[in-house]
């Protein structure tokens, strides 16, 4: 992270899917701080796109930060 | 994603059962963010469908996302 | 889930250890979700019951549930 | 389970150290229940005491029975 | 645990990095009540400590039990 | 840790951001209590930040801690 990017400007969504799409972004945030090399993570890519453990554990992160995102906006209650 | 699709209204549900029915769609979407294309989904669902150890990860995502929305419907109590 | 059953009524349970067993049921629900039928889930089972992996995979899977039970039935204090 | 045996009777403890005895438990009791017969879960036990993997997959159900317990007794504050 | 002796008093800390040194006790303390042999433990040493999926592994138990503490500490706010 | 320094002042950050590093940085530090030669996880580093596994376990940990960062700052609302 040369020239810092601002990439999290907040945690609260208007809606829960825009919150569901926050936790992707977040998932894929913490793949990209230790594998910061876009050629590599494309090379990478199929790899676990064509592989249910790879969909499954991917899947997971997700919803460990949609977890912390839906907390953030209350449930959008 | 390329026509927005809205997928994710509310995670508030009626009953608990329908909630469980949500986590179950939340894991399979995060799934499907990595991986849209349905005829390569199809072709690897036997792989972990007949497998314990995917089958016990994908109930892992499951319960992850149900304890999401089972708070977001403050346990339906 | 052709005819749709009824297996999830209530979060609540009026002892801990009948919160546990909800938490199994829930862990294989789960699995139910992704691979309903029972012959084949009968053949899968002698592989993760007499496998370390396996077991402790499975009882992951309902120490997550058993958080949201419990929070469900407020550590039933 | 033919005769029931009650074996949690409350997530309540004394101190953080017994909370922490039943957040083993309640680990332990979710191997049990796939796997009942004591016969294997011994014969099976020093395949994973003495792998890496599967000791510290043993750790992580503890500590995530372990956030319950330590949720339920108000972190013994 | 022929003897018990007192390891865990208690889960509060007067700094957020003592908290996360007690994570990291908790965190080994779930490996010692599996094996507690420490001539075994030091001889598994080295095949996860030169090993990243050994290591991210104990990372994220540690960081399930800093969850644990840091809430217990109302995170030292 | 002979001379022991402090690495973590404070869980509450000024942004979500900071926050995000700083939940990288207790996934680091994770690694770094179990493994501190910095040589030998300088060796490490390419075998899991050019393997998919490694990469979503990864971000599964920070993922984690992102979740007890954000609590600490009450999501940044």
């Amino acid at each position: 992270m040369e020239q810092k990017e601002i990439w999290l400007h907040s945690l609260q969504t208007v809606t829960p899917q825009e919150g569901y799409e926050l936790a992707i972004k977040l998932s894929r945030m913490g793949v990209k701080s230790i594998q910061p090399d876009m050629e590599v993570l494309k090379k990478l890519r199929p790899e676990y796109a064509n592989n249910t453990t790879g969909l499954t554990m991917a899947s997971h992160v997700i919803a460990v930060n949609f977890q912390t995102v839906s907390a953030a906006n209350n449930y959008w209650k």
